[in-house]
């Protein structure tokens, strides 16, 4: 399939590489131009704007946040105007609700199609082909896009026609992410602060009723407090904090557990943490309990 | 093993059962003694006191909180008194750090031993001998309990030599329990608000990251608003809330999860709701999004 | 003085009838004419447009929210474009941090001058002209209008050169008075569930430490759970709850208490409270207290 | 009136000596003696026992915790034995709504009567006559005790007929206090990041709508960093925070506002602060901002 790629950051690399290996022609455009040309070397085309990008079947947006998303795809002269009449737009990244609701409406307008399908997983991930897909769309172009998530994931689930639902389960999921740290983070002082070693309690919950990847990956890097290389810096987790407060605003849904995961994001940049893993708001837990 | 039971709840009746059916000679109490008179028919013998039951080599306890086993432990002429000398008695009900401590005191004085093994699992767990046990005490009277646990339990896990060391740990085990029923609730707020059922979130969850019993088990509650019958009555929930604050105020850690896990369970009792699973302070995360 | 006021809501109007019978020349408008009509009886002109009012040499906007402030100001043909050189815009209203410094940057670059004078007060303080003025801006600016601060409050405090430092304190200041609100809101239930009137808590307060409008207005209001008419409507109570979240995000600073009520506010929406003034965020907390 | 008067700390002392200057006839106690030896100087009788201070028309009690009250009070050998039939107990400090119950009952089990009557109000306070006193009990021993009150402060509150009335009274007062601290702490640490001293907000917050003690006195001490000497101990304001939580848990009432303080207060003993003035939980704020 011919495959346009826009974004090739920590996730989107990895990405691009399992799409070019399983065949697809695909033609990659990334901001910092250097970055994109390495995949010359893998067989990729390397596009010079985005709408150059965009002379695909498939494109696909992997950005940083709305921002980035609006300026490639809304800015005079971008690939909302340059896009095949027929093809479909996949945004992969974790934007907000409402830019997919707008994303939704433009492409409708322009003949295009436009699925959401954000992702759960880190940069290792992303590059051992383990994502989870969580796509919503017409079920038709869902389908049509199943193959490349097949290529890009472990499993994909597909959770609604409309493109924004998929955007809104996967801002719920990072929030329960987050949940967890913070969660950890207060449990592991406790024990600390009593003469035992922060594994002893996540050896207790890995080995029972914890035992899954969220809690044996954020758990080790806590227990360790080794927040560096950042999988996920920490204002993309402030971000998502955000977008996912607003979503539930939107809906009249109080969060207060991210109301004081908010906080904790806050208190972290406070504290010059803007370079480390999102999971590091646990030094802020850890601070306030003179540890 | 001469082995004497004290406390036949939801929690304990499976458990003496299943110590019975292992092959130990068990000696039962219960304070409503109907209740301990149904165990003659699997074989056990039933003891009208406390201190009748005490006559063994290992008296494990499983009782509502710190009141009912002070009661029956410390209270005059009760089983701290009747113990014999070399006896081990084994605390496996949820109780605070400060009594643990007391009573690893106490039984030294008398020559007696001491071993918390506190457990995670809910009845069917108790019954199916799925527990997991978390234990803690000298190495050799760990030891010497060790297979009363692999009759118990799936697995157990030895945290250190000092009991109250267990205690802690299964307390934060549940603190970390209450922070997944709230964030979940939060979340399905969300998700129910937007128009999808909550299961479409608790099946991407338990599909990828939080793949685990604890998400499946309390997000399928939680999802079917399904509060009844209780495995863990509401009251209690606030009880381990109330103990592991405590524990953590005396070791100078916040816990702003616990205290916001605290307003819930304080709120959901002022609306009549102790009868139902500590889950259900889902309800109250519900009702304040208006749902 | 020639004086444009756009803005004739519930605190506007008492504002602009107190500068009418200062003696000043007024020229109003309101978005909904008929409003603006009735102050041709008591001497002002009406406008038909906010260009049209602008003809003076102090603009005053008295407006919901910064939207409208943008759409008044800023939209093409509007009275950034047409208010003469030299002449003043007093924003009363509660914008945005950021708005202020935007418009502080535009009005200069159209030789005119901008300051920020929001002030403190409900409905019934801008009609008795006891309103409290903060005000910033260029020393020689602030001067300048401090006639007509006089005429609309009983005080005034300049609180920098800087126009969006008046902001900033407007901000933090209804922050502190949310502060307030939920604060008296979960004691009173503490009192009433208690079997005492909330009355006896508001009479020991505001007869000893808290003897002050704002704990003795809102206090009243909460005591009698006398939420109507609202003096400020619930949504705009979240509107400036979210400002100053976004504007301590800004700058690094985490306002657990914010959050709170933050989380209030949107129960509160949730709950179809939107008629309501925005201290009914009481109710909410008095329902999660079973009362 | 013949007094007896024990706990001579920061504000009994105060008191002790207001009430031996308007002629009482006034017999000290003191755990530590030699601070009651220079009650002598200005005309004390010194008691060496708590029983000795006992022989009096009134006892008052001014002691640091429900702790200290239950030794001087229930003690073997102690004051609920010597007080003569038909005296009566002021209990003056801040105890528990629980405590206060109890000696309501044990006092009329000896014929004596038993006054709940706590104080607002700093050492300084308690020194110039200025308390305020929140008084419940019998009408007819309120009255009885109402010249005492008189030398004491400034204005006394008659709360009820049931002397805990007053202790909750004075527990919510407390609780309100801790929360404008905390709000205080917020807002000057926005004021101060933007680059403005904490003092330009609280000028105009005590100008206009908080022109009252508390927030000039508590809002001067945090604007200005000053935490020593302590008026009132870190320990003792973790105190009172429990106790108001417990008294609203028992009556099952969230106070989401106090669970936020709690965790302040833990956080400011974690990091060292025990002998600051319990306003320096401010300090954890500004810490949390990057202050």
């Amino acid at each position: 399939m011919k495959v346009g790629f826009i974004g090739l950051g920590s996730m989107g690399s990895g990405m691009a590489r399992n799409l070019i290996k399983a065949g697809n022609s695909v033609i990659v455009y990334n901001r910092t131009q250097s970055r994109a040309e390495q995949f010359r070397a893998v067989g990729a085309q390397v596009a010079s704007t985005p709408t150059e990008a965009s002379q695909a079947e498939v494109v696909i947006t992997m950005l940083a946040d709305d921002a980035a998303v609006e300026s490639v795809i809304l800015d005079p002269g971008n690939i909302l105007q340059s896009m095949p009449e027929g093809s479909v737009h996949i945004s992969m990244s974790t934007i907000s609700v409402a830019l997919s609701r707008r994303l939704t409406i433009l492409h409708a307008e322009k003949q295009q199609h436009y699925v959401a399908a954000p992702v759960f997983g880190r940069p290792d991930a992303a590059e051992a082909a383990k994502l989870f897909v969580v796509a919503a769309g017409k079920s038709s172009q869902v389908e049509r896009c199943r193959g490349l998530f097949d290529v890009l994931g472990q499993k994909t689930f597909v959770v609604g026609e409309e493109p924004a639902a998929a955007n809104l389960i996967k801002l719920t999921g990072n929030f329960l992410i987050t949940t967890v740290i913070e969660s950890l983070a207060e449990a592991f002082a406790v024990v600390k602060k009593s003469g035992m070693d922060a594994t002893v309690l996540l050896d207790v919950l890995t080995g029972s009723l914890f035992n899954t990847p969220v809690y044996r990956n954020y758990g080790g890097m806590i227990a360790a407090e080794q927040f560096e290389p950042a999988g996920f810096k920490m204002p993309l987790g402030l971000k998502d904090n955000r977008l996912v407060l607003a979503a539930a605003e939107e809906l009249a849904v109080p969060l207060p557990m991210a109301s004081l995961v908010h906080d904790r994001f806050v208190s972290a940049l406070a504290q010059g943490m803007e370079k480390l893993d999102w999971s590091a708001i646990a030094r802020v837990a850890y601070k306030d309990a003179g540890l």
